[in-house]
């Protein structure tokens, strides 16, 4: 497994590096400076020990790591932010116009790379992942500045923005390992699931800080008019909460001090132990499931540090 | 042929009322509201009357007018341009945070549109021509103000922003009309000729107008510090246009003088004279394959009027 993955990231190395001086220069950072390289983990233990085809489970879990590094480079244009893993941005360094292409050739690198999976229901995993992610955005989008959103609609865009390429990552190493159709389902199902819950805590983080973790201020989401969890739940208990005008937090000072409102209501716990319950669902999807005894351990350490995450 | 291209049309229309309110809201108009066709129009010449896989063909068509239609709105953000085809870009009413995602759907949704034409080779082909798309640009980006640029360096840049689309779609229709590899190459390399020029005579319209036949003022390329084949030859000819500073151009007047200086040089004429040149030179390609005579005369054609187009 650790082979495995260092294997990844010498490919993530080489494609940063090895396409052209433009992808090195302006992705290099972003795809080979690091993160969690989550995904990719999930391929790699869904596909488990019997794992035939190791290129195509290298080339799977480097796709899609190349897709969450698109959809980074493109977020950061959307939000102008400036730094991310501690490093200057595509967009920061290189503007507006770099990083939209940039993301779109990190895009077009994915769909190259999965093509040497050579399967097409690989390419189908791939795209309609990264269709959710792009709908994900636009809901978003479309939900900007609404504090009375729908926690459906919240749950509904933490699906389509995060969980879906968890789901693709379990499913992309379960094909790659040829398992049958019943364990590709609940090992997607399972990615699925710790992916919204993997979400759920990015925003709870985003109220709760510290920032000395985080490495960024407190309330980035509702600066952004971006309502999540936290805000839906404290609306209820604090009536006050959901009279506020968005539009009018425009400073960190503003937006911090929203936060400490937010977590006075005590709907954090409540947040965390939503999304505790939804890794523990979901790594209940893998006791039908015939795994290797150190794959389904594997694997429910992932789903653990997903539900443990505090930065 | 005309049957397909409706098929194709309505297609593209299924794909953009389809797919959810939200594809519909942002890139409906930039994909159903018209605009030439040209690339699906290559895929389904391309694929000649022999084409006995019809759904391949249409799925093909419509990949390649998604990745057109998302490059088109990556564009307008890049540009922060308001008009597209006579209607407001997705930048201009939905923002840019809208526009890069709707983008991104727009490629995620070729993607899984090029599925369904059961081939590895087709979506190898796709991504590809995305990469050069995306490749192209990041190129443009870092020439973006240098009057000096090569010649080899313009010429690549159109090859990988435009030509390698055309490619792209010739290829597809050959490879859904299951012709020899000899044919596949052929007409690739004819699609990459045309495809040349379509961009060599764009960059001349830019400079040459008329404004009234464009839809937009003269000279946006060198608003944008773009350098094209027009003020490449014309520095040669006029060693003051070798020392304007391009950041010292900032409005639409300045431009169409600075376009009317450029063109004093009679260079447009030189310039519209190679494209010719590339057209014919892409004609031949189809001179030894064994295409049927409608195909071949319909293929000669589209040339012509990539050769003649004006606006």
């Amino acid at each position: 497994m650790p082979a495995l993955l260092a294997a990844v990231e010498a490919r993530l190395v080489a494609l940063a590096a090895g396409h052209g001086p433009l992808l090195g220069a302006h992705a290099g950072h972003t795809i080979a400076a690091g993160g969690k390289r989550l995904r990719p983990l999930l391929v790699i233990l869904a596909a488990g020990p019997r794992a035939a085809d190791r290129p195509a489970l290298i080339a799977s879990a480097a796709a899609v790591e190349l897709i969450h590094s698109a959809t980074l480079v493109h977020d950061d244009v959307l939000d102008s932010a400036s730094l991310r893993r501690g490093v200057p941005t595509v967009w920061a360094q290189g503007g507006r116009a770099r990083a939209v292409a940039t993301g779109d050739l990190l895009f077009s690198r994915a769909f190259a790379e999965i093509t040497a999976v050579g399967s097409l229901e690989a390419v189908q995993a791939l795209s309609r992942a990264t269709s959710a992610l792009a709908e994900g955005e636009l809901l978003q989008r479309q939900d900007a500045w609404n504090p009375a959103v729908a926690l459906d609609r919240y749950l509904l865009r933490c699906e389509l923005k995060t969980a879906r390429l968890f789901e693709a990552s379990c499913q992309l190493g379960a094909l790659a390992a040829r398992g049958p159709a019943a364990e590709v389902e609940g090992l997607a199902a399972f990615g699925r699931g710790i992916g919204v819950a993997f979400q759920l805590l990015d925003d709870v983080i985003d109220v709760a800080g510290p920032a000395a973790l985080t490495g960024k201020h407190r309330g980035t989401d509702l600066l952004d008019g971006t309502v999540t969890l936290p805000l839906i739940l404290a609306r209820e208990r604090d009536p006050a909460l959901a009279a506020v005008d968005l539009r009018a937090i425009t400073t960190p000072e503003q937006a911090e001090s929203l936060c400490d409102r937010i977590a006075a209501t005590g709907v954090l716990e409540e947040a965390r132990a939503q999304a505790l319950e939804m890794v523990h669902a979901a790594t209940a999807q893998l006791a039908p499931l015939a795994l290797d005894d150190g794959q389904r351990e594997a694997l429910s350490l992932v789903a653990s540090s997903v539900a443990d995450r505090r930065a």
